[in-house]
This record gives structure tokens, sequence and C-alpha cells, in this order.
């Protein structure tokens, strides 16, 4: 499978209405799922935090059912492939008011991407964007389709670093472009809080659920800039990468710790 | 003309790849534009934004000649609609790293819409929104695909006012949700400063020009939303509606001043 399938509504089409929301002003959300063994990991998260952003963005009429139908559909008989899901508010009038319409349910499936081995032994070369996130409050954790902040962080580098770490406006670390990071010290682990900016990642949901289960200490806080150079080990996160630690940050060195390859064992497959 | 004529890449059709970054992260731009005697208002100013717009994202390649061109041929002999012209990315790998590779242009009738009088004289009643608009510089004064913001601004009300007005976090006046604002005081103008956020309308540089050429005072400054009480008259503009005075700016009551009779004779055609 080089070239990915898609259904627009459950009928196989590859084109949306140049009318849609979602392309005139990013009106709607996205899932990206990884696919091991023939289903979704974390489906009911993935469907979870879609039905917190419908709630957020007044997106209604979202039918759960008829979406999982279609995404089992699009995975078919494959073990491993990324499934990504895209909802928007449909295709209606000019402008900015959302009238009660029709949502657009989008299927994409992928092949699922192959990382070189190193990036989880010893790991990924991280550099700092000078790119920095707003603060958007009734935006942040959600997976809206308003996503130039990330891709012009992504702009800043080409193949020299496997990940841009992104801060915000007052210097806070929030997120990388496209996973979250974590941070050791102490032994125990720290997330950048995201009440202000920043996608609140499921595998990062996973990791703090398995943290707190397993009495190992983690606080979800605001993290300044400065305080890196003060962290025992580096990780970053997301559903379709696992987890990849970070042996570089700019000019830190970080060492893969115990902690980060327990963690690894259990959410790496 | 009650459906919308499309053209994507210069062809007559109504749909973008579902795997367009316009549509996956708003990874473009765009200027809706009036079409007066045959002719687009303010043409050169339009495409000489979505030229900047293009430098902020890093979008290259975008001819303009053949964008006029296919402008043209939509306008045809029509002699009063509205041209949408969309610039994305165009359709890529999966993933927010911009590749170079081909834009995509969408263009896009309209008919022209119909407002009652009653707009221009006496004028709109207008509310404050709720909703705040985040500091983000960089993605300040140019009309991007990532229009969540003005979205949920506008989700706040019905049909009980023609616009709302909209503050930054730090409760600054920066726009409205589809229009630029001005406000009169002591027979001279003030404007938001938009460095950190809002939209740079056309209309709203063209007032800028035309007070600056006409010796009428004009402040472009940051604006706290406090200031609105003691201010004498309020406007709202962009280039499909033209000027509307401000009659009701919820519990403020402003009337229609000389100078706003006189922009809008100047600009209201």
């Amino acid at each position: 499978m080089q070239v990915p399938i898609i259904t627009v509504n459950g009928q196989a089409c590859e084109n949306v209405s140049a009318l849609d929301r979602g392309l005139l002003y990013g009106d709607g959300l996205f899932e990206t799922m990884a696919v091991r063994d023939g289903s979704i990991r974390f489906l009911e998260e993935h469907l979870r935090r879609l039905q917190t952003g419908c709630q957020v963005l007044g997106l209604e009429g979202l039918d759960h059912d008829t979406l999982t139908q279609e995404v089992a559909q699009a995975i078919d008989s494959d073990q491993e492939c990324i499934i990504k899901v895209i909802i928007t508010r449909g295709a209606g009038e000019r402008g900015y008011r959302p009238v009660r319409q029709a949502l657009t349910r989008i299927v994409q499936k992928f092949p699922r991407p192959v990382f070189p081995q190193a990036y989880e032994d010893p790991g990924i070369d991280v550099t700092l964007c000078k790119f920095r996130l707003s603060h958007q409050p009734r935006l942040a954790q959600i997976k809206h389709l308003n996503r130039l902040e990330q891709v012009l962080a992504r702009n800043e580098w080409e193949d020299e670093y496997q990940e841009g770490l992104v801060c915000d406006t007052q210097d806070h670390v929030i997120e990388a472009t496209a996973s979250n990071v974590f941070f050791e010290t102490n032994g125990g682990l720290v997330t950048p809080d995201l009440s202000q900016c920043g996608v609140a990642g499921i595998l990062r949901e996973q990791i703090i659920d398995y943290c707190h289960r397993h009495h190992i200490e983690l606080s979800v806080r605001a993290l300044r800039l400065a305080e890196t150079a003060d962290m025992d080990a580096m990780f970053v996160c997301n559903c379709i990468i696992g987890i990849w630690p970070v042996k570089r940050f700019d000019s830190l060195r970080f060492s893969r710790s115990e902690l980060t390859r327990k963690l690894m064992s259990v959410f790496n497959s």
C-alpha cells in the first residue's frame, strides 16, 4: 500500500468539497491512530478526545458507531498501518458563522512508517524552535485543524534533527512539533501543563495514567525552558512513534534512563 | 448565479484533494474580493497581502499572472459579485513538515450579498464577544486559513447583532469577527494596532491611507476596551460590506458622525 486509501462520509473518494469549512477555516478536528495486530491502539481514548473537541468547537451530530465502522472498513485486513480521521463542520454558506449541518467524515489509511532503530537506542536529536506558541486556552489540548503554528515550527530545520521543542511566548516548554515531551528529574517525571496551548496527546495521557497506577512520581506543571538544563533525561512520545529518548537537545546531552527504558518496554510495541 | 463557480488550478472543479494541506493544517491563505462594474476593487492590494502571506508562511511559486487570469475568467461578464481566492501549500506527504511542491489555487465566485439599507443608515448593532484572540505576532495581519478563533467568536450570537467586537486576552480591542473597527474621538480616528493579532483588512489600509492624504488625524495604537465608552462614533469595515456605522455597541449608543458619513461617501460604492 503506497497510496493512501481514503473515504469521505463512507464513500471511497479522494476529494472534499472546495467549500468545506475544514479547508476554508480549519473548522474541524483530526486523530492519527496506530493500527497494531489489526486493531487501533487506544481507540476509545482517540474517540473521547474527538468528542471533547466536538464539544469545544460546537460540532454536533458525530455518529461514533458509523465512524468506528468506517475505520474498521478502512483497516480491512491490514495488521499494521496508520488511520487518520478528520471531522469537519462540513460545507456551508460563506462566512465564519457556523450553521448546523452535516459534518464531513474523512478516513485515511497510510502505511506504517519505518523509523531507524537508532531513534529508540541511543535516541534522537532535538533542537529548540524559535517559533513560540500563542496562549489560547479555548483551543488548547484538542486536536483541531488550525496547525500553522506546528507547520512554521517544523519549517525551521530539515533532517538534522528528529524533533523540535516548542515553547510558548513566555519561555515555558510546551511540546515538540508533533509529539509531547517528558523530562526526568530526581527519579520522577515532569511534563508540561497544557492549559494555555499544546495538544494533549493520547500517549502522554497513557503515560501519566501509568505513572499514577505504578506510583512513579509525575508532575504536570509549568516548566521553564531554563529548567531543562537540570534534567536527567528527556523523551518525546506520540501514538505513531511510541517513545523516543532524546540523546541531545541542542547543547545538552542526555542518557537514556532506566525509567525511560521501562516505559518504552510498556508502550513501544 | 446561486451556486458558486469554482476552479481549482484553473480547471472547473468543485473539489480539492483530501490530502491538501489547506484542509489538513489550514496551511494556506485566502482573499475575499469585491467585484464592482466588472472589476475587482483593490486587486493590487489583495495580491500584495497574498504575497506577504506567502512570505510569512514560506509558500513559494505563486504565479500572480496565472492567478489574475483565472480570477478574470471567473468574473467573466459579471458586473457585481464576490471572488474568493484560496492558496494552499498543496497536497503532500503526511506530517507538518512543509515540502516544496505545487501550490493549490482555488478561485470561487459568489453572488454579491444584499444587505438591508439600515446597516448603512442608521447603522448596525454590535456585541462584545467573550472569546479572546491569542497573541501570535508571526501570524498576525495576514489572512491565513487558521480561522477557528473567528468561528468561535461568531458562534456567540445568532441574528441579534450584525457584528461582534473581539478583544485580545489583555482587554485590547482588536477587530470585529469579519471586519476591522475604527473609533472617532475628538474629531480624529483610532484603529487598533494589529502587531499581535488580527487581520490587516484591505479597506482598513485604504482608510488609513485616505486619512493620511487628507490630513485627518488617525492613530493606530493599542486600544483598551474601557476606552470605547469615551468614543464619539464607531464603524466597522471590510471590502465586501464597505463601511457600516455602529449605532449600538451593547449598552453604548453611537450616532453616525460627519466623518463616518464622509468616508462612506468615498468607500461605499
